[in-house]
């Protein structure tokens, strides 16, 4: 697995693909600039004048519903529909499911509507976003990861996708499976928009073909190994913010393969 | 004094309350992470199909016109609305209040509305804000600062809330008082939205229950003391902003002690 | 020429311009923290409430269409008529062009409105914005820098104004002649919205007063300068943003002297 994380960053790095987000006001920056970091190409757009031609040629579409009002919602939908339209992978952002009945909703929503779906959330709002088909399976649940791991994999069935699950360990779940890696730095949760940097990654590497789980997996693994050399470095989350960025950049094949801790469960 | 703003410290850490935050697009990222830095739980919302919701389990409110139009004026105006139902502070940062009629009409507005008020501006916003009922005290203004503390105390009195003014000094201003505090530094100016990172730091104490003009005092003195230690590691604003965040992250109690510069006037 | 960039750097520092920004939600937090950096005074303003008014006391309008629709058009239209009205120089930065036809439609409708315009944008921005009236020169084209350049001809005839072309080598071009500029570094688009930059400082010294070719050559010179120092102490995107910041607040004119490559073609 590691190897196929290794060949995704060189491939995303070589092919500079393009990643539409339809996201929120709080994180369009970071994530523009994470998806340049790694190589992508980011265009922040919503305009349903102009969707369709961007799903065109663009390589995979990320929905993050962090500012969501009743504006912003219908873009999302007609975003996904021209991405479907165009056989493109759709990165779902849940942000704040489960604290809100619109965003609980629209999430749910969003997550039907999408033919080609990832799904990139924390483990509550994947517990939220699952609802009553992941308490089902509750019983098992020892602790929140569990309980997550659990309705990503009520999720990944119900909706045929892969749920990546952010946390102190990560989780990929698909139908097959699960994953977890165990990269990462506690200061993370301290700059905002640090999952949204996750999912708008996760669309970078969907875009050059990878499937959805490995999407998921070299997503999270490049995140997780650079954050905790950010760490390393930073004082607080202002320069963590900012060495992130620069470790994306510079991460390398060696450096990955050393650092990245992954398993199957 | 210094001891209420330690303890105010720990409290947010220790509670890490949310704060609700309907605010502008250029700060939006900046003030979501001094609210993470300093151990308070940031969210930024509008929409009026989740503002109840989320004012029933947020701490407080945080309002700021930066980027203002027709569409957020009545979102701003049902979230104070919803404030007020819960009984939960409302942080008002009234930018460019003075500046054109909307932002002034807006800012009274609001001000007007909310029940537990507190006002974060700088010198010419609350003069502004203020309007006739200050320039009749505006007889014994010596400077920009007595204006505008005179202006303050009219808005404290006609709106009984607290009126924190950021400047050279900073002043918080209630019914009884003035309390005035000399950290910060000459090159905080050059990063946009230091005002409204105070403004929403103001929101974090207020959410943990001070009182209105402890939690002015509070978010004043860790702003203040924070940007001095930055900046004084700052070849830039650049970087400025960077250290900001990392020193609201590390501040502790003895640093707070040794630094702070407070007193009633 | 190198003196008058100069003597625009001094202005700037010394009367503090306002400059009018209706720009894109992703770059609106680094292009207010360039227009501070440079010692200009940012207003991120949309409102057709009080267009008016700020076009009044401003000294320029920079209309840049990053996230542009159906409802930031009409703004964006409404502010260039009222910078017409008062007189006020727009700076057009054309974020897409070519990249849908709404945004090729929109940079045209507002390129053509502008009464004192400098458009700013890539290469391939400018050539789809220039469209069939550059082609018609476009036999003589042998790179995309001589495509660029002449479209950047075609538009400068055309519309009477300014071109800005951004890239390995930048060209400011107007009814007169072709300045280029060679500084920069190639990490510079790794970070988003260093376009966008460039656009909001040209809009600072148009606020000034230069001509709109000098204000053309200031930006890419200081942007340049300021870029290539930066990027000299910089791991990555992320510290370049940084210390592009804290270079262009420290740029002297030492140092411009010494570094600024320009010539006439």
């Amino acid at each position: 697995m590691i190897q196929h994380v290794c060949d995704a960053l060189a491939k995303v790095r070589e092919s500079k693909p393009l990643v539409v987000n339809v996201t929120n006001y709080v994180v369009m920056n970071n994530t523009a600039n994470a998806l340049l970091a790694v190589g992508a190409s980011p265009i922040m757009a919503h305009s349903r004048e102009e969707m369709a031609e961007m799903m065109g040629f663009a390589g995979a579409l990320v929905i993050n519903i962090g500012t969501l009002d009743s504006q912003w919602l219908p873009r999302m939908i007609y975003a996904v529909e021209q991405a479907n339209a165009n056989g493109k992978p759709v990165v779902l952002d849940p942000v704040g499911c489960g604290a809100s009945q619109l965003r609980t909703d629209a999430s749910r929503q969003l997550a039907k509507l999408a033919d080609n779906l990832i799904i990139r959330g924390n483990a509550s709002e994947i517990i939220a976003l699952a609802g009553e088909s992941a308490q089902s399976k509750g019983v098992d649940a020892l602790d929140s990861s569990d309980a997550a791991v659990n309705a990503a994999k009520a999720l990944a069935e119900s909706h045929n996708c892969t749920v990546v699950i952010s946390g102190a360990t990560d989780y990929v779940v698909n139908p097959d499976g699960v994953v977890a890696l165990d990269n990462g730095h506690e200061m993370m949760p301290f700059v905002t928009g640090m999952g949204c940097s996750h999912t708008a990654l996760t669309g970078a590497f969907a875009a050059v073909g990878s499937n959805e789980i490995s999407a998921g997996i070299a997503s999270t693994a490049i995140l997780g190994v650079a954050g905790e050399i950010a760490a390393a470095k930073s004082a607080g989350p202002g320069s963590l913010q900012m060495n992130l960025l620069d470790a994306i950049y510079q991460l390398d094949e060696d450096t990955l393969k050393t650092r990245l801790k992954i398993s199957v469960r």
